[in-house]
């Protein structure tokens, strides 16, 4: 048995950890954001002593230059300092991209003490990063104070609002360790990792191997569950640091926690969708295995005929019928049940949409969110993914959005 | 050799084939198509004379009443009559939506002349047709009167414009027959065919063996290579039609005269995409195999990413690499090359879009229609499919639509 405490002020509740950011002047044009010229673009998280770290990097193939530098420490390596920046992703930037970072880093540890720095970057695919913004950074930032706010707002790109949370975590035998972390994604959210950066930090005892084994299960329970578009980025990246300042720990405890946040902030990813205006869980249920389950599920969380019609508002489930019988799993029109929220909505015996079920729909789907319910018939495998609407905006923002 | 002529009047070109449609009051909302009540929603296509038939129906594993109805009759039989109707599916209906188009062609049967008879539906999913509706259109219908223009407007739904193509299939020996087909299509448009259906009739001498061969290998040039959203319905349904009346054939020339009509229909479809504006080729050359290649090349064709960068005229190429990095094939940014039309857009030469080249690609993407080709540089495997651009006309359309 473990409580979790809701903090106020994000990565500020772990102790030894600072946090801050400035801008530089690669933010200039807040015009899709509605970011504020005043807000970062450089920013950092470090701790006074050393960290474990376990990070999840993106499936896409074209990893980014600082996916790349990180994988060049050996296995297990500690650290002490992540450097992030907005506006230039450093992707497909070639070696020069990997050795911008090395130049970089290296002006930073003449005038700090890191231990084998990283960085993470999101914007612009493409472009080198202007190694002489970021650097000046490094005169202007405070390392030893601690903003949450203002560097959860600095990773933001077309994000509409900051995502930072943070929790106590409260054993039995009445010790404690905090956990906290801040995360940007809006568009580009696929399962099979978001376009996102996400920052955990914890002060928990926590060995490493349980690091990766946790971070692991907890990335498949949220980020690998959601969808805006399909599609999944050169840089997305979850990393969690530990700096066991506490000297408290619980594996049960501490996963538990870890997969709280990490949902919570999938789910904010999801309501950041570009221009998305309501969450959608898709359960499939009774279909012959787990894997099944997931490709209709996922199959849902992706389709465009499913996202506008939930954007319309239209409670027609022929969509979500037929999205289901083309992700190619087994399934039969007459073992088949569909639900909204409790409301049933297709099955062999009402396959027909009366006026009443009808109108019970309209008002569900008028809802911020809720849940289709898709029962296959056929066996036991289950599976969950979340997906959101598609709005004009969600066109509006990524044609004009230059990646 | 032979020569390929293009001909007026799509349907009436072909020998012994009548065609027509008629109004019987489903079609009363010209909302989203601009279709007049005038316009028909049930329509026929028979020939005087007993034809082979072949035919390609959707993969989804929800397949529509009319094409299990259709599976039903024994393999190589002949048919002289299609039934068309416009604005129901009749699909997610179970028994009874085949036991509905039974009870409609045998009171077919009782008026005209038919030899197993076959159906053809799209619209709504999920509701019984109206077979009185349906049935009326019986009395009213001139079956040996042949207007192709009201039979191609009739099985439209969101379409824009009807689509309909004939061409005269000119031997070397001086002998000749007619190829005819019309289409329907435009939201839903996915590799792995289209939501459209298809009617080719021709009264090419041509063996039931090469109708087959020759269908699959046309719609796997064509219908299979475009994309609109990556979904895939429950109807999709190509028929192929001889009657053999003009008594010539050839093999080649039949062959090539398929692929063009299908080819140039699934342009049609492409370019009416609900809401879409502009066409691309995304031809993948290099790929470790012709595999790999296609899974790089619709990848690109699906990803609404680049949809909406195509629409917002983004010469970004960062959403295409990061597409093919997605897309999980092999890649590498030192040998990946990307062109728009003839312009080198990356290479890892030329990694930074310079203001030249930038205003060079802003030229070629304000067309109509243009290619982008990638080069991943690591093998032999080549694709190309098409796709069209995401805007929010799309949006617009799928929200309101009720399916």
């Amino acid at each position: 048995m473990f409580n979790l405490v809701p903090l106020e002020n994000g990565l500020e509740n772990v102790k030894g950890f600072f946090c801050g950011a400035t801008n530089v002047g690669m933010r200039t044009n807040p015009a899709n954001s509605g970011i504020s010229d005043v807000d970062g673009d450089v920013a950092f998280i470090r701790s006074e002593t050393p960290c474990d770290i376990s990070s999840v990097f993106t499936s896409n193939t074209f990893q980014a230059a600082p996916i790349k530098h990180y994988q060049k420490y050996p296995k297990d390596f500690q650290t002490n300092f992540v450097l992030i920046n907005a506006k230039n992703a450093n992707a497909m930037t070639g070696e020069k991209g990997i050795e911008d970072i090395e130049s970089i880093m290296s002006t930073l540890s003449s005038k700090q003490n890191v231990l084998n720095p990283v960085m993470s970057s999101t914007g612009v695919i493409g472009y080198r990063l202007p190694i002489d913004k970021i650097t000046s950074a490094f005169d202007i930032l405070d390392f030893n104070a601690s903003n949450s706010h203002q560097t959860a707002r600095a990773i933001m790109t077309t994000d509409a609002f900051k995502k930072e949370l943070a929790y106590k975590v409260e054993l039995e035998n009445g010790n404690s360790f905090n956990i906290a972390a801040i995360c940007k994604g809006a568009g580009m959210i696929n399962p099979a990792m978001a376009t996102m950066l996400c920052f955990i930090i914890t002060d928990a005892d926590i060995p490493k191997s349980d690091m990766d084994e946790l971070l692991t299960v907890a990335t498949e329970g949220s980020f690998n569950r959601i969808s805006v578009d399909g599609d999944t980025s050169t840089n997305d990246t979850v990393m969690l640091l530990s700096n066991k300042q506490s000297g408290s720990y619980d594996k049960d405890a501490f996963g538990g926690a870890l997969n709280k946040i990490m949902f919570e902030l999938a789910m904010l990813v999801l309501r950041d969708g570009e221009g998305a205006n309501k969450l959608v869980a898709f359960e499939v249920n009774g279909a012959r295995s787990e894997e099944e389950a997931k490709k209709a599920s996922m199959a849902l969380s992706n389709s465009l005929l499913v996202k506008t019609a939930l954007f319309g508002e239209d409670p027609n489930w022929g969509r979500i019928a037929s999205t289901i019988g083309a992700s190619g799993i087994a399934c039969d029109d007459e073992t088949l049940t569909i639900h909204y929220d409790d409301l049933l909505i297709y099955s062999s015996e009402f396959r027909e949409l009366d006026k009443m079920r009808e109108d019970k729909a309209y008002k569900i789907m008028k809802q911020d969110s809720f849940k289709v319910t898709c029962d296959i018939g056929l066996g036991d495998g289950s599976y969950t993914s979340y997906g959101c609407d598609l709005s004009y905006e969600y066109v509006k923002i990524n044609a004009e959005y230059r990646t």
